[in-house]
């Protein structure tokens, strides 16, 4: 089985089983966005960790080595999303995402906020108007910086 | 002059008279990412803030009512955008989109993060290992409801 | 089976047993609009109404906690729809699209009509010269506003 | 001048005069919407029409012809559209596409509901929650037919 | 089985049975034309017709419900087509597309060929030089009109 | 002048001198679909009739030689029309492109209809129902032949 | 089975079987470039011709009328092909596209080349600096000629 | 000036001037294919030769060392070419370009035909039926060969 | 088998028996860039070097001629890369792709690297504030020279 | 004036005034691929090293602020380059691609390598058979790390 063919099986057998995804992630101890980044195909599950979601799931436990390899990563179906939950993280790209971009140079000078050391938590936060939605991108900034192994 | 054109001016203006964002958010009392993103063409502008930021950059006061009208927003110059910093963003959305839909629906049910009903935040916080770039998405949760004005 | 598999199921299972969509959406109570689209998959289906939308489509009882979770929505196969029926309503957005927007912010300000807090109805109205298709779209205005969970 | 032209001409001298649309309109004693669309280049203005309008926005009568001639149509920047306004019209494509071509089948019968005989309206409704936007698209049915001049 | 597999096997098994559209069409009483297109997926197939055609093409009966629904029109695998005897019809509208365009306005007015109320005939006509390929399209004049059901 | 600027400049000059395409066609005696097409900007005109036309017109003579050269030809914007009028014969190509193949295919065998071995009508039909357009589509059938200079 | 399916058949039958593209076409007595294109499913293949193929490559016997069916054409997976080999002749036609079309047009007037009457030879011929790839397109030129069936 | 602007300039003034390709080939001294495809941007030109031409062409002296630079190459206006004398190499890929490809590996094993060390021709030949386009493209083979600067 | 279903079942069963890159290309005494891209589909596998990677990795034997035929390559899924790690080098081309082409212009002339007569490899080189990733892409230089066979 | 505006500037004068990339770098004391990259848009430019840029190439020094601010990045004018020089580069990314990323993540675990911290060197290097191009790309790595700034 492919990797992708292992997501489709997890998602499958999540809604089979009841399991909420608070409930997988707590028995691996892994951050629940972490864990379900993970078992939508998008990172790596070292072995132990892929043998008990496996278990839970009630998987083959052939899956584990497949999903202990690093994936190839990208989980949108079309360059831009459709669906409405996601499309607006891409509007807010669209219409921030000019501002975003000189906000960090101008606090940070030239560089990126990286996505690869980088952590990503939703809540949900009061407000007298209706429940907000609060995401918060948290990534290690990268400074440019013209460097060699020789320097 | 359309919105597009004074836009270019304003990048370029800000850049000749050496004015921060902070400064033109600061002279109009408007949040900073506000500011920068009605700037650069995604937000219209009230006629008084847009007299004072047109005299700041010194550009002519015809360019006010069309700062003023709501612009056609959309501010990448490609769907998949190709700049790095900007970059970063459309990556965290195909490795951790669909993570956060699952968040959000398991947390409130179906429904969306406002796009509209929205503020957007970029910070620097510390961290041991290097500072980090902390930017908040937060909207308004908003359920799918069947509703008619009739109803 | 996944969501996109059950959708064909549907569609098979609806014509071979000729049930009409006003059947489907009588024997659950719901609006046949709202049916309609959460049968080809753009809506979760809670599950009782799946169940017995299941058992009127002799599908196997696995698939209600399938269609009870939330879709990744977007059910066109192309970004520019062929379907003529379709296409149509995509190039009235072409043609009008410009005009709805300036009508929208000259109404109520800057902001848009919400696809979520949403229905849609779709009646046959007379007409002398022939009888007509009227489609309503009925959606809440969400201003723009820069709202935190923290104001 | 080429009509791409004229219309960006048109756009900004209507802010620059801080003329509504609905003055606009009843200038000329046309309906709102179709007069935005034909300002914005989506339909040829009779020359009577053209000649009152270029005259209220002081606009060269050199134009006149060029709105008289049926133009190019098709008003969106990308296939796509990016501005969340007009965005959310094609997220009720993908969403609710698939059901009101079903609906219009068993309503109809094979066919679709025309762009051409068509006029569409956008009005402000009450509600408690709040006013909604409603856009009635209103086209005349047309049923597929295999007809032939020798017929 | 969905329409698309159907369609599938009705390519298939008119070649294995070695049979000619001609055949096909005058066994149901159709245009050949009209024939052809609906068998390959893009007209729906009254049931009466459809079952004929299934006989004669051996296929299982439960295809002739699928064959009556209205399908999803659009037979293009690609969105600018590859094959060389489609292609030149595309270009075909590449070269003349304006001119066609044109004409029309200035026989008819404003508005288009209906693709709906339409005929096409494919013919094989004569010339010295060599027999030609003469395709007619032959549909009703639509004019905009900017019509309600209420007018 | 390129010969695009030079085909806006005719596009602007012909409505602003009120001129038909017929009375261009009969000025220079050609067919009206060639002479709007080569106008267009998609067929070389020869000097003589590029005088004339470039005279009736009011362009510079210096643009003969340019409408004399072959053109890179290709006249839509978009590789989908976006237009109504011309989007419609697409949609012929969609849904007939199938049936136009197997029927040139059936009469004559493999091969193609010329679109440069070509000529193409359009005509106003009557019919009860409201007049029609006939656009008939008129090209030499090449068939697919191996053959080479040295056979 | 389509004729998609049978190529990919046909693709591992001559690899398992060590058949060399040379002795298919020997078998059959036709130029070898023609032979593979259409194994590839590019061209028809007549009924006696097929037979042999499917009988040394060991396929059914039942793939011969599909064969003997003109093909939906255009083989490349993309539209820009990846594969390096099949690359360089895009990039010739990007680098030397315009130079082939100004040289076609002041050779032999306005027209094209005919890739339908039409054959392709791939040598190897020897240079001191290393054997060469030899490839000759020989096609009949094909004036554009406005002609019709009643001319 | 910049390339693309100079090769608009060459393009025009050649027509104006009445130069015929061949002419301007003569009098550098180079193939007539590279001299088009030089002119039209797609090679640099020798700062002697582009002395000759741009005082043959009329054009500044100016614009000799922008025509000696490496030019970005590519001259094809979309990825696809709308041009049906340039669509017809296209075309000729999407149909042999799988045989060419097997055919130069039976040949040479793994490898490309190089497009850079490559010439290639065009010539007018005789036919019983009509004249031939004959387009040579001859490229030194370049075997796949991992090999290192350290080897 | 496919070449594509082989390397997929390659990539499931390198997994499944644990064995690491480096071992698969010592078994074949290959380097390790090259065995790793042959044996994802982009490269053809010498017979020998093929029976022994089949017969550790547990396939078939079939497969072995299959994998010695020369693959159509192209490896990535889409034109621009979702993959994190990957999509690195396709910024590295965008930020970098003109510098690089103006270097090997300034020091070699006009012409490119070699992607045939090349080699990659990938190194870890220690730095003070962590290791890098050190990528070298060494090919032969191709100077653009207009060459055929009868020179 | 725009940054683009600038960088078309630059290239020209560089080439007016006969200046290396090599005379520029040195000029200013940056390694000459981040100089060129710089003067491409793709890199900020430090105010004293622009002026020292602007009044070598003899440009306004009004360039020098626009210069210093970090730009929009992403310098290939198409998704997929045409130049042949820069399209190798994505060649071998197609075809090395998924080897390169087996091979960092064997080598170092998940991860990427950065192409912020980054250098890039382009070589001549011998070799009997020619002169070679040595790219060496020299990225830290970035090992994923779920990280947050509250850690």
């Amino acid at each position: 089985m492919t990797r992708d063919e292992i997501t489709a099986e997890i998602v499958a057998a999540r809604l089979a089983k009841g399991l909420t995804w608070q409930q997988l992630s707590e028995a691996v101890d892994k951050p629940v966005v972490w864990t379900i980044a993970a078992l939508l195909g998008q990172h790596p599950i070292p072995s132990e960790t892929g043998a008990v979601l496996a278990e839970l799931l009630g998987l083959d436990e052939s899956v584990v080595p497949v999903l202990a390899a690093v994936p190839m990563r990208g989980g949108l179906p079309t360059a831009v999303p459709t669906d409405p939950t996601i499309y607006r993280f891409y509007e807010v790209l669209q219409v921030y995402g000019g501002a975003i971009k000189e906000l960090i140079h101008s606090e940070f000078g030239d560089g990126i906020m990286s996505a690869i050391n980088f952590s990503l938590d939703v809540e949900r936060k009061p407000h007298p108007d209706g429940d907000r939605v609060v995401v918060t991108l948290d990534g290690k900034f990268l400074p440019y910086a013209w460097t060699s192994a020789d320097g």
